[in-house]
């Protein structure tokens, strides 16, 4: 099974199946090797101010942490010399976020939100990432920082 | 008007009007001077993680993150010697999350979530709060610190 | 071997061999399994500001950094059954910061200054504590959140 | 009197009349409306581990603290239509951490530690800045993002 195969299987899974993620209409629309993409469509259910129809910063911290743990899962991914289905039951049960930081830097202004994200710490036990949110025209909209258990 | 009435309006446009709060379904419970309370009862859309039925952490992000703005903004009015109808129209729409820490403790399992907060620094222009979540069974599920622009 | 002897030699070594620690002044004054206590006395060479004589915040980061790792070993050596020496040599080294948090609360005057902590998270893997800055008044300078590595 | 001229004044006082940077060797060596570097010589004294010869965190924080607010400070300047040396008597002593994250990359190994910023957030009250640290060889030993109190 090629790593690919494995991050496709995550993406479905976070796209499609967790509740949550559903509820919100989050999208993971790039998971590879090289990098990660989870997006938003702009809609009436995640204002968080009425008069000035931004993002709520839940939605925010939402997206960056979702970013983060798929980030940190694609590192677990990379690491193993020859990545096979039980990553999927064994590994990605044990994900989970141990604390995360958001900085907000302007009002989340838009029609869609792209997070991306990098790890900046790797091991086989925690991992760091740094993530950041924009809007469809560039607009950098938060930064985001993770410490994820991987193992 | 007095300090409490100011507050129960803000509680009730954090409750019943914001957009995200009424999609997730989550309540301001109590909301005075001595502190304040905004829960949310366990629901399948909350849901992070299918085989354990645990409260996706951007519930969690949310509810500190809504409890920090509501303790910082308490302080606002608190800090007025005549508070009046004004600070709603006028701080409330300056109150902005600047950065948020969350910390997750134990995963999200209960039936019903109580995040409360406290000031642990104030000025007028920047408000320090900590926060917390327990689950109805008193256990601790999270930690937030959040930095919240007040003025 | 008892933990409290395995504490008292860490204890030692933080207060006198790490260079460091013995350039700033700063001491383990208490250390046991209820609690943990890093103390240094204010002087010249600590301050920030020449103006107003306060702490630099690079010691307060220091004095909640330290306090934090010793927090999280303590909680190393209570999770073993039967605690020896050899915790000394194999879990000691590997104790190392992932991540800090600090929040000045209000500036760094006093003659003392006093730092403790609290474990929020535990596991084998990795450690979450709050630490707390107080001056010899009891006045409240700071507040820190560490993630630590234990094994 | 022109914007560089009130850097390089602050930049003579961190390097030279802050009592703890001339206690732990740190110099601003450079300071322009371009970037802020601050950078330490390894020394006996700020070790924080015997057995492996590597940097003490809390010289990892001072480092990334110093350097972010000497980053905000420049902002501050940089927003001046005409700047003059009153900011150095109105807004220096304004400035202030209010809180710092710190992420631990990899081991405090090298001969010389330089420490960059950049600023991501900018206001007349508050800004918030990044920071990394490397080693003389270009390693990359920490993260840090701190919230800065300007005005």
């Amino acid at each position: 099974m090629t790593s690919q195969l494995i991050l496709d299987k995550v993406s479905a899974i976070f796209s499609e199946q967790l509740p949550f993620h559903r509820h919100l209409g989050l999208k993971v629309v790039r998971y590879d090797t090289e990098g990660v993409e989870v997006a938003i469509d702009m809609a009436d259910h995640l204002i968080g101010n009425v008069h000035q129809q931004i993002l709520h910063g839940g939605v925010t911290a939402t997206l960056l942490d979702v970013t983060g743990g798929l980030t940190a899962f694609a590192g677990v991914v990379a690491r193993e010399v020859d990545p096979g289905i039980e990553l999927l039951q064994q590994k990605l049960p044990k994900l989970g976020t141990i604390d995360l930081r958001v900085d907000y830097l302007r009002p989340g202004r838009g029609q869609r939100f792209i997070a991306t994200g990098t790890i900046i710490r790797t091991g086989n036990k925690v991992a760091v990432c740094r993530m950041e949110l924009h809007n469809e025209e560039g607009s950098h909209i938060a930064f985001g920082t993770g410490t994820y258990l991987v193992g």
